[in-house]
Formats: structure tokens, C-alpha cells, sequence
């Protein structure tokens, strides 16, 4: 199978929320489409690819670097061992030809929404959803007969009566049936945290169903105030308490026993992961982990961070990557991790789950359709419409 | 002040070389040119800045976010305190704006690029030389009469008589005035980068003259064992020993004491360079830190840099920034640095000395010009053209 063309294209994921880091107003996201020389039905079989939130789109370094190498290389430098396919971590291998090493920003993301069209594209050739062709290759054809997930929002917005908005919020995701939350926490005075904290705690039913973020911007002595204050809520966890590379800071405040840590969606690599382990001093029994499969260099790279930590004693059922794209679901199902984090609100195009996907009891069960779903969800199906042609 | 447009054009720094890690092919750099509403002689007054070289030019990443926040901005966000000018520092703080923490690769190059615009244009709206300029505000005034610089070559490269290519490229590097030189090593087999060096060496006149490059491609046996059989040549340093994310195969190395080690170039801001330091192993009386300048944010971030070494008991002498970029040769000199790398070849875009600047036994006099001195080399100044208009 050869790659005949690659589009891509960049589009706005203008929010008006905040978190205590960021203003997500001048957002953006890529969303690509591996077309190839195999012909289904009348039309050139193709995979698709869409970013994942938070870092902006990477169109630039699409079109400087990543499409064309892939372009460039001979169909048998990214053939699969068997039948006329694509081999995903060969193509990988491709598109980090002459990539130093460290540095692991921009491109990483770049790398990543290539390699889910290449995954999209390989469980389309199969006839079938990419976590099962996911299971079969790297879980021993284990898969969750339904996955957890939980409801990812309660940011910052203007406007009176932020507890109330957030109750209100949270009731709606319950009504959509998720069980589990989390809201933004540190981008505002104590005593209005709290407040958010206590609206979404009466939804949520107690601290247990409930996590927070405190995405990176608190320093030490933040750090240590905001913690110490909400660790009588007994929350699930307590997300990026600090810069995210300060990995002795985190070692401290995990040392402070608060309450249970997650953190690492701004550790894009296996080699960072390795310090943030070797560092941080998080536990397996208590925290979770969260690197972003999309923003992480994409299935290959992650599953050499799972290598590490399972070696390093990390069950995958610890492993919560970021970001409620639906790439990262098939790889939550498929690879059997922990739950899966959903942004609800399906009119966002990083939101909600394809046509047809209820939420029951907090689960997801996997659905059958080939590849990854991007058609089945119409506002990403329209982003998507005119790389098809 | 106000910024008017900012242009930018990507070009290629093709050369045929690789070192241990990578091949220069398809490599590329960004020039960009920041024009004000100042008019000068009837021409706006301009601030340029060149790339660094080895991690890609970075067109699409200025065009999509820094560039558009720097031109979106009220002049008075980037204003200096006193006088018509824009202070660096707080153009800086514009453009990374709703940039996430974490995450550092390519948007730090794309930073970089600019701010070296930025500069160049307050010491030319200063009618200054940008060391001047650096050391007045961030050095106390103090700058040294000659700044130390060093031929960085030695690449692999096809064909025969290697040892003989490699005396020839170090001979020609001393009969320009240089007396200190580094050349690749880790790409070949033990015999072949043996006999390299041993050729490098009878020009160089002993090890203390010679400097090794490893570019963090070996694994923990490779490092062992390349540092060990290099160890009896008493070289100055050896560089990137390992993979520059791995702080504690890099500490091992260090306890070993095989030869001064120098590291750095491929971690690109403070928050990495903190763990390199706490985790690291490196010895400031023994080792030497490389960061690049243009591809770590620029100078804000550099400062921040420069503050936690010193705070770690590092002496300015010991930082020997990577690339020999023009606008890298203005920081050694004006914060006081230890050494300028040079690419000797003035051919290439990244290489050399402006005309009529000459090295003298192994330094280089800084000069008078205004700005960083772009203009006044020729290959340079006509990627530059294309811009002025």
C-alpha cells in the first residue's frame, strides 16, 4: 500500500474557558487525512487524524517536516510484515529520520495526529475499530468489555454565580450518565475554589467522584496552601500541583500525602517520563498518570512509556491519558488503561463521543464500526469533508 | 515603538555531513525580520535574527502563533521604561501568551528567532553592538577585550583517507587563527574515530586543544566504552556522552571520570536545565554547559539559565553555548560566557565571522558595528534581502 497524498488542514478550537494556566480563546487543532493508493468501494482507502487540546495545531511542522518524509519514503520502508498494509510504527520510524533527540515539544504532537490517521488507516484496512486492532497487537486480545470515563470541565469562565454554573454544569454531565468529574481549581482566590469545590462535591455525590486541576501554575508555596486547604474533601485526585518539569517540587508535595497526585500531560516523551519516575516520587498505589497519546509522539512512543511503567511497577489501570479525543479512547480500550477523560459537550470538536455512544453508569462500550469514528461524529465529519475529496 | 509586520522566509542549511545522531541534508533555518514604525536614514529601522542550526527552521510555528501575538499587541505591552524603544524582555512575555508550561521543543527555537530580532533591534535603535547592549544591562557594564572562540567541525563525511580529510579541515581551521577545535565522534567504529582523532590531534597539539562530540547517540554500554578507550587522550571535554534527557546515566558517566564532560545543547529552557542540574552529575569545576541560546527562548530564557548556574556554584566561564550562530557570539561576549562556538566555514549561513573580522590566536575582538552584524556577512545578508523591502 503506498501513501499517495497527505492533506491537513487547521481549525479553530475557540473555548471561552480558562484554566489557571491558559485562555483557550485562540485555540486551534490540525486534522489530517493519509490517502492512499488502495481502492474501496469506488474511493482511495484513507486514515484520519485530529489533535488533541491544549498545545494549538501543527500545521507548519506538518508541511515542513512529517508529510513530506512520509512522502518520500519507498512504500517498502513503512510496509506491514504481512498482506498489502501499512505498518503504523514502521511509518513512525519514517518520520523521525533526522530528528535529534530531547526537544520533545511541538513536534511531538505533530508525529502524534500522523500516527492516529496511520492507526485509523490500518483498522480501516482491517474492517475493524482501532481499539480491537489495538487489543490484538499489544494486549494479548484483551479488551474492556466497557470502558470508564469521566466528565473533564468546570473551567473558569465570566459571569456571576460561578458555584451555581458549575452544579448546573456537572448536573448535565450526570444526566448524560458519567459518574466521575473534575474541575479546574488554582485560577482564582481560595474561598471561590471552594465554593466551586463544594457545588460540584453535592453533584458528584462526595470527593471520591471528583478530581481537580491545578494545571501547573501553582509554585511551591501555592502548591503546598491550595493542597493543605482541599485535602479535607478527600478528592480522587489532585492534578498538576506544579510546574510539570519541577519533578523535586512534586516529589515533596507526594511526599506531603494531601491527597492522591495525577499529572503528566505535559510530559511528552518516554525519556521525560523515565525522570518524571525516577523523580517525582508518585506512587503506583495512590496516583495516576496521564501523557497524552496524541501529543506523545502517538502509539509508538507510548507504549514504550507503558514499558517503563510497568517496569516500574505501574499497573495500566493507573494510566489516564489526557484529553477526550477519540483516538485516545480506542487506546484506553485497546491497551486496557485506566478510564478514559471525556470533555461532554459533543458540540466542541474535542467533545463527547460519535453518533449513537451513550455514557451508562460511567462506561462506554466500545463500539464496532472500522477505524476510529471521526465520521460518525458531524462537526468533526465537517472538518474532516474537505480533505476527502 | 510599534512593530509593524514581521517577515520571515525559511532556507536551507544543507550540508553534506552527519555526526553520530543525525544527517544535515534536509536541514533548514529561519530568517525573520521585525520592521517598526521608526524611520532611520528613510528607511524603518529593522531588528533581524537568524536561526540556530540542527533543529529545523521554524516558518510555520511563526507564522501560526508568534508572529500574530507580537502584531496583535498594544505597543504599550512591549514598550521599554524609558525612551521610544521595545524592551526584549517584555515583547517576550507577549509572545508566550497562553503557552503552556512544559512541552519544551520547537516553540522555543521559534521564540528564540524572534527575540534575536528583538535585539538586534534595540542595540541598532540604540546605535549600539548588541554585546554592548547585553552587558550594560545584564553584566554591569563588563566586557571582555577578546572573547575565546572554537573551530567546531569534524563531521562524517563519505569517502576515503578520513584522517587525512579531517588534518586537512583542522589545518586549514588554524592557519584562520584558531587554536582550540572539536570534532565528531560515536558514528563509526572504535578504529576509525580512533584514527580521526589522532589526526585531529597533530594538529590540534594535544588533547587539552580538543574537544570530542558524541551527540548523545550512544546507550549506556557505547558511552562506557567509547569514554573509556577515549579516556588516555586527555581531551578537553566530550560532549553529549548519552541521550540529553538521561540525567542518570549522564551522573554515572560523570562518577566515572573518564574526561571532562559538556552537555546541554538539546535541552531548552530552565525548568530542563534545573533537572540536568539536580540530577545530572556534571561538576563545575570539571564540565561545561552548551545550551543554544536561540533555540532556548533566547535571552530571557537564557538569563534564567545563567541564574540558576550561578546559584549552583556554575562560573559564567563554564557556559560555551552551542552553535555558532552570530547572534550566540554577542551573548558570550556581553554576559561573559566561556567560549564562542565557531562553524570556521564563512560559506556556510551559520558559519563564520562578519567581513574584516578576523580570529587571532584563538579569539576574536568584538567590534563596533550597530546590531549583531547580519548585514556585514555577505551569504547572510542576501537571505536577508528578500526581507528589507
Amino acid at each position: 500500500m503506498k501513501i499517495t497524498a497527505i492533506r491537513e488542514t487547521m481549525v479553530p478550537l475557540a473555548a471561552p474557558m480558562r484554566n489557571a494556566d491558559i485562555a483557550f480563546d485562540a485555540m486551534t487543532a490540525s486534522a489530517v487525512a493519509v490517502v492512499t493508493d488502495r481502492i474501496v468501494d469506488g474511493r482511495p482507502l484513507m486514515g484520519l487524524g485530529f489533535d488533541s487540546i491544549g498545545r494549538y495545531g501543527h500545521g507548519g511542522l506538518l508541511r515542513e517536516r512529517f508529510i513530506p518524509r512520509l512522502l518520500a519514503a519507498r512504500p517498502e520502508d513503512y510496509a506491514a510484515a504481512a498482506g498489502d498494509a501499512i505498518d503504523p510504527l514502521r511509518a513512525w520510524a519514517v518520520m523521525m529520520r533526522n530528528e535529534k533527540a530531547g526537544g520533545h515539544g511541538e513536534r511531538a504532537g505533530a508525529v502524534g495526529v500522523l500516527d492516529a490517521a496511520l492507526w485509523d488507516l490500518a483498522a480501516k484496512a482491517e474492517g475493524k475499530p482501532l481499539w480491537r486492532v489495538l487489543a490484538d497487537r499489544f494486549n494479548g486480545g484483551r479488551a474492556p468489555a466497557r470502558v470508564p470515563t469521566y466528565a473533564s470541565g468546570g473551567h473558569y469562565r465570566e459571569g456571576a454565580d460561578e458555584a451555581r454554573a458549575i452544579a448546573a454544569e456537572l448536573s448535565a454531565y450526570r444526566a448524560l450518565g458519567y459518574t466521575q468529574f473534575k474541575i479546574k481549581v488554582g485560577g482564582a482566590a481560595l474561598d471561590r475554589d471552594k465554593a466551586r469545590i463544594e457545588a460540584a462535591l453535592a453533584v458528584a455525590g462526595g470527593g471520591g467522584a471528583l478530581a481537580v486541576d491545578g494545571n501547573g501554575a501553582a509554585d511551591r508555596a501555592a502548591a503546598f496552601a491550595l493542597l493543605g486547604a482541599l485535602a479535607p474533601y478527600g478528592l480522587r485526585w489532585f492534578e498538576e500541583p506544579c510546574d510539570p518539569l519541577d519533578y523535586a517540587l512534586l516529589a515533596e508535595i507526594s511526599a506531603a500525602g494531601f491527597l492522591p497526585l495525577a499529572t503528566g500531560e505535559n510530559v511528552f516523551s518516554a525519556a521525560d517520563t523515565r525522570n518524571l519516575l525516577r523523580y517525582g516520587g508518585l506512587k503506583p498505589a495512590r496516583d495516576r498518570l496521564q501523557m497524552d497519546i496524541s501529543l506523545t509522539y502517538g502509539v509508538p512512543e507510548y507504549l514504550r512509556i507503558v514499558a517503563l511503567l510497568e517496569e516500574a511497577g505501574w499497573p495500566r489501570t493507573r494510566l489516564v491519558p489526557h484529553a477526550g479525543h477519540l483516538f485516545s479512547f480506542h487506546v484506553v480500550a485497546g491497551l486496557g488503561l485506566g478510564s478514559h477523560e471525556a470533555a461532554p459537550d459533543g458540540r466542541l470538536l474535542f467533545g463527547g463521543y460519535p453518533e449513537g455512544v451513550a455514557v451508562e453508569d460511567g462506561h462506554v462500550t466500545p463500539w464496532d464500526a472500522p477505524g476510529t469514528g471521526f465520521e460518525r461524529k458531524e462537526n468533526l465529519n465537517r472538518v474532516f469533508a474537505p480533505l476527502l475529496d
